[in-house]
C-alpha cells in the first residue's frame, strides 16, 4: 500500500503539537511527511525540516511558497497539515484547498465564524477531504461512549457534563513570555474566545460527539481570573437541548491542580457514563439500580468503535498519541478514498465550534442571557 | 458529666433522618434520649418509643403534647430534635423554642424564607440554641479544608465548585408510594424547592461553610426531568462572589449512577482542595506547580479541626455517622454552655438556604436572570 | 428491651482500643456500661470511670477485684470487656468465665497456645459466650464477600492474598516511650509474636473468614527490619489449602505509606474478589471475561450479610466504628439468648490464630520450611 | 540523520507483539524496517511482508536465509529484531550476532540459563549490541522510580513487592488451540518455566531494575492451578537481599479480573514509592509521617530520566506502547553509536532472568527451600 504524502505547515521545533502530529501519522505506517514550512523563521524551519527527513527542496519559506510550489510537482503532496497559531490556520486551509490539496487541520478551525462557513463552503466546492484534529474524540473509550449513547444504552438523554480544566494559564505567565502562552492570549491570533475557544471547543465537540446531538441554546458566563489578561480564561456554560436534556461546560485554564482534566458525565433515564480522559482507558457505566461497571479499551463489553481503535490488548494503556493517531489512521482512510469520514471531525465541526463560540460571546455580552446557537 | 436530655419530634421507625440522629446523639454519649411525639400515627410511635428506652408517659401523641407537658415537668428535656418532613420544622421548632427549649433540627429549617426569618429572629429573642444539622458539614476533612481556606492556602478565591447528585429519584417512584419519595415531592410538604430545597441547600451550605463567604448573586435553572413530577429534581446554578470569584452548584436526584455524590472543588490563585463525600477520608490538596497530596484525616498535615473531629486514627475510615456525631458533640457542648456554636450550622445557615431556594426560584421564574441574593 | 450490662478491664484514658470498643458498644445502644477497672493505675481508672458515668462503688482498683464483686451483686454485668495489652487477656478472661461471665475479648486471645487452648477448653466447660473481636470481619463488604465466595460465585478457589500493612512502627518508637508501642514490642507483654501476633493474626482470621476455610500448612519468614527490636515487625507468608488452593499473607507495621493498609485479593476459576479496607465501602467483583463491577455496601447486588450490617443507605459511608459495632451487634444477639454466634469470631479463632502464630514461629526457627499448622 | 535498518524475524500477521515492536520503532523514527523472516509460514510471511512495505527480495523464508543474505548486501540491515516464540531466540541471536548484526530481542531471552549465558558470551566476544526488550523499564515513572531510589530517596531499602497478575489463561485455553497460548505452555517452546517464564521474568527484571539491586536468594512455590497444563501457571516467590531488605514476587497468569496487573510496591526507612502499570502515569511517594504524593509523569517533580521518557506533557496520558517506544529510541542511540546502553536491558539482564527461573524451579523442586541465585 503507498504511503500517503504530507506536507505541514507550522510545527517548528518548540511547537508541542506539530510533534503531536508526527508521532501520530508515523503510528500506523499509513503517511510520509515529505514537504513543511514549519516555522516563521524560514531559517530556522528549514534545518529543522532536514532533521525530520524532508529533502531541502522541499522545505519551504511559507506556506504560500509551499502551497504554490507542491501544487506543481508530479509527486506533489496529498494532503497539507496545518500546526500554526490559530489565525493562520484560516489562510492556509484555504489556500490549500483550492490548490486541490486534502487538509488535516488543528482545532480551532478558524478565528471567526464568517472564515469558518466561508472554509465549510469551500470545502463542499472543491470536493477535497477537511480532518480537523479534535484529539479526543478518537480515544476508543469516547467512541464506545458514543456508540453505547447511539445504541439506546443510556435510554432518553437527561443531562450532560463537560469539563476541561488545566492549569497552565493560572499565573500570568504570557507576561513572561511562555511559549504557546503570548499567541494563546492575544485576541488577534488566537481569536476573540481564550479559554472557549482552547479548550472550551474541545469539550463544546465532545458534548456533541458523546452525545450524538448538538444543543440548541446556550447561556454562559466569561471570566478573565487572571489580572491584565486579555482573553476570557475561564467559562461556564448551560446547554439546553431540543429533546429536553440539559447540560453544562466548565471550561477554564486557571485552576490549580487541573492538568488536562477533560472529562465527560452523561445521563439518560436508564443509565449513565463517566470519562475522564487522565484515565482515558476506563469507562464507567451504571445502569440505574445496578453496580458500577468498569469498562476497559479492548475488554468485556467493548464496541466495535472501541476495538477498531485498539492497538494492544486491555489492560495495556493506550493514550493521547494512540487517540491522534487513530484521527490520523481514519484520515488515511479517507484520503486513500477507503472509507467515508464516518465520526472524523470535520469542516462541520470547525463550523460548529465557531458558532459555540460565537454563542458564548454574544451569550457573555448581553448579561448571561440564553442564546440560540446558529 | 450529667447527660443533656432530649425529646425527638419524628423519627419513627420507617424514617431513615430519625435513626441516625439517634445512632449520632449515642456515639459520643453526651445525650439521653428520653421523650418523644415519633409518629403521626400516635400508637405506632408509642409502641416505637418503648423500644428506645422511652418511658410510656413522655412518648407523646403529638408534638403539641410532648411540648406542653415537658415544659412542666421539672425534668424536663434541654432540647428538642426536629426530624419530621419539611414542612412541620417551623411550627414544631417555634412552640420549641417559645416554650424555652433548645432545638437540634434537621434541614431545611423551613419551607419558606418568611418562616425562616421569623424563627431566626424568634431564635435571638428568645436566646435559646438553635442547631441546624447540615450532615456534610460535620466531616472533619470539611472542616479541614474550611480552615485551609481561611488560612489562606488557597490565597485568592478563583472558583467554588459543588456538586450533590443522586439518582434515587430517577423514576417517578413518588407513584408507587415509595417511602420519603412522597412528601419530598409534594410542595405542600417539602417546600416549593425539589431538589433545589433537598440537596441543594446542602450544596448551598457546603460551598459557604468552606469558602468562607456566601456568593451576592446566582443564576438558576430548575428543570424537571422526570415526567409529571410536582418539583424541580434537577438544578444547575451559577454563582457569583463579591470577591470576583466564581462558582456553581449541580444539584439534581435523578441521574444513574449518583448514589450521594457530594463534592465541593475549590480554587484558588496558589492551590486547589477537592473532596468527594463518598470517599470523605481524602482531601486532594494541590499547590500550583507541585504534586498532587491526598490528605487523609487524622492523618500528616491534618489541621486542629480534622483532629479534634476524628474518633479514631487515620486510616481507620470514619463516615457520613461520625460526620453526624460530630454536630451532636458540637451541640452537646454548645447546650451544656460549654462552647460557643462554632462551625455549628445555626439559625442564621437556615434562613441563608431559605434565601438561596428564593433566588433560584426567582431567578429560574425569570428566565435564569442573575438574581440577587437575600 | 433491657441493655446488657458490661464491665470494661483495660481501656484507660489513653488506650485507643478502649474508647473504640465504648463507641461500638454504644452505637446501637444495646449495652450499658456499668463497671469497670479501666487503668493498672487504680486512682486514675477511678477518675476516668466516673467521666463515663460508672459508679463510684462499681470502679474497681483491679480486675480481680472487679471480678469477685460483681460476682457477689445482684445486679451483676452480664460480660466482661477485656481491652488490656495482651497478656492479660488470659487471666482475666479465665477469672470471668469462671465467675460464670460471659466475655468480649480483644485479639489475640493470649499470648500462647497452650493458653488459648486452655481458654477455649473453659469456653466450652462453663458454657459462656465468648466473642474475640476481630474488628474486619464486622465490615458489611467483608461480610459479603464471605457469602458470595460460600455460595459459590468464585468456583473452585485458587488464591487468597491478604495483607496487612502499616507503618506507625517504622521508626524504633518503642525507644522513645511511645504509646502503645512499648508493650507490643514487648515479647512478656505481647506474646512472642510482633507483627504476626498484632496484625498478622487480623489477616489470618480475615483470610479465613472470607475464604470459608483455613490452610492446612504455611511457610514464614520473620524479620526485624528495624534494628534493636525485640520482635519481628514485618512477615511474609505462603498458605497451602486443602483444597489445593494456594495464598499469601504479607504483614508489616515497618512499610513507609501505609496506614492501617488490610486487604483481601480471593481468587477462583470463575470470578475474583477485591477489597481494601481504606477504602471498605467498595467491594470490587470481576467475573472471569466480564467487566470489574463495583460493589457497593447496601446497594446493587448487596447480599444479605451486608444489608444486615448497614446502618444507612450506600453511599452514605459506613466505617471502621461501625464495623466494631456489627461485632457488638451480633454479640448483644448472642449474650442476650436471642440468636447463635453466626459468623462472630469465638474462642475456636482465638486457637486458630496462636495456632497460626506458633507455626509461623515454628516454620521461620527452621529455617522458613513448610508446616502443618495445628 | 540517516535510519537505522531493521529486519524482523517472527511477528507475523496474527502475533501481538510483533505489532508493538513496529509500532514502537516507527514512533521516534529512528528506524526502518527494510527485511523480515516474519512467518513459519513463508508464503504468509512474504505477503505479510509486502503490506509493511519490504522489498520481495528482503522478505525471507527463514531467519538462516534471512541472515545469509542480509550478511552478503551491502545495505545490510543494522540490527535484526527477534519476535519468534521463546524458543527461537536463542539460535536466532546466536545467529545474527555471528553474522555481525546487532540484536533486539523479545524477552526471555533464551529458554535455558546454557543458552542465556552462551549467548551473553558471544555478545562480549562479537561486540556487538544486545538490546532485551523488557517493556516496563521503559515507562518513565518507573524510570524515574529508579532515580529516587538510587538517589536514596527511600533511605536503607526494606521490602519489594512486586506482582504480574493476569488472567488470559485462567481457563484451558491452549486446549481449545487459543493464539499464543498454544506454545506458551508448551515447555518446549517456552522453557520450563511457564508463569515465571512469561511474566515472572518482567517482575524479576523490574524488582531489579527499580531496587537498583538483585537479590541473592529466593524462595518459590511453583503452581499449576488450570488443571491439565504443561506448566506452571502461578508462582509465589520469597525473596532475600544481601543488604537485609525483603521481597516477594507474585506472578499469576489464571486469576480473574487481573488484566495485564504489572505492579511494584517498594519501601525503605525513610518512604516508599507505589506503581501500577494499568495507571502508569502516576506514581505514588510518601515520605514517612508526610502525605502521599501522586507525581504524574513529566508533572511536578519529575527526574531527569522521567523527562526524557516523555513525548508529551504531564496529564496527556502516554501508555504502553511510549514505554516500549522509549527502549527502541534508546536502542537507536546505542546502536547509532550515540550513547550508551545507559538502563537499556541487556544480555546480562537475560542471564539474570534464566538465573531467576532456573532458581526458582530449583527451590520449587527441593520442597520451596531458599535457593542461592545464580
Amino acid at each position: 500500500m503507498s504511503k500517503i504524502k504530507l506536507a505541514m505547515v507550522g510545527g517548528g521545533p518548540t511547537a508541542f503539537i506539530g510533534a503531536v502530529h508526527r508521532i501520530a501519522m508515523r503510528m500506523d505506517d499509513r503517511f510520509e511527511l515529505v514537504a513543511g514550512a514549519l516555522d516563521v523563521d524560514a531559517t530556522r524551519g528549514r534545518a529543522f525540516a532536514a532533521t525530520l527527513g524532508i529533502a531541502p527542496d522541499r522545505a519551504y519559506a511559507s506556506y504560500q511558497e509551499l502551497i504554490d510550489r507542491e501544487a506543481l510537482r508530479p509527486d506533489r503532496v496529498d494532503a497539507v497539515v496545518i500546526v500554526t497559531p490559530n489565525f493562520l490556520h484560516y489562510p492556509v486551509a484555504k489556500a490549500a484547498l483550492e490548490a486541490g490539496f486534502d487538509v488535516i487541520c488543528e482545532k480551532p478551525m478558524t478565528t471567526t465564524l464568517e472564515d469558518a462557513e466561508a472554509l465549510a463552503k469551500l470545502v463542499e466546492t472543491t470536493g477535497r477531504r477537511f480532518v480537523l484534529t479534535h484529539t479526543y474524540t478518537g480515544y476508543p473509550m469516547v467512541r464506545q461512549a458514543r456508540q453505547m449513547v447511539a445504541a439506546g444504552e443510556l435510554g432518553k438523554l437527561r443531562r450532560v457534563e463537560v469539563e476541561y480544566l488545566q492549569d497552565w494559564l493560572a499565573s500570568p505567565v504570557e507576561t513572561t513570555g511562555a511559549e504557546g502562552a503570548v499567541w494563546r492570549t492575544d485576541p488577534r491570533k488566537a481569536g476573540a474566545g481564550g479559554a472557549i475557544g482552547d479548550v472550551g471547543t474541545h469539550a463544546w465537540n465532545l458534548a456533541a460527539f458523546v452525545a450524538g446531538e448538538e444543543p440548541t441554546h446556550l447561556l454562559a458566563e466569561l471570566s478573565t481570573l487572571v489580572e491584565g489578561r486579555r482573553v476570557d480564561d475561564d467559562a461556564a456554560i448551560l446547554l439546553r437541548y431540543a429533546s429536553g436534556a440539559k447540560g453544562s461546560i466548565l471550561a477554564s485554564q486557571v485552576l490549580p491542580g487541573n492538568g488536562n482534566n477533560v472529562s465527560f458525565r452523561i445521563y439518560g433515564d436508564r443509565a449513565g457514563l463517566e470519562w475522564w480522559q487522565e484515565k482515558p482507558e476506563e469507562l464507567w457505566f451504571t445502569r440505574l439500580g445496578e453496580p458500577r461497571q468498569m469498562l476497559r479499551r479492548n475488554g468485556a463489553g467493548a464496541t466495535a468503535a472501541a476495538i477498531a481503535g485498539s492497538r494492544v490488548p486491555a489492560a495495556h494503556p493506550e493514550g493521547y498519541l494512540e487517540a491522534f493517531a487513530n484521527l490520523y489512521r481514519d484520515a488515511a482512510d479517507l484520503i486513500a478514498g477507503q472509507a467515508a469520514a464516518g465520526v472524523l471531525p470535520s469542516a462541520r465541526d470547525g463550523v460548529s465550534g465557531s458558532r459555540f463560540v460565537e454563542a458564548c460571546l454574544k451569550s457573555n455580552a448581553a448579561g448571561n442571557l440564553w442564546t440560540e446557537i446558529g
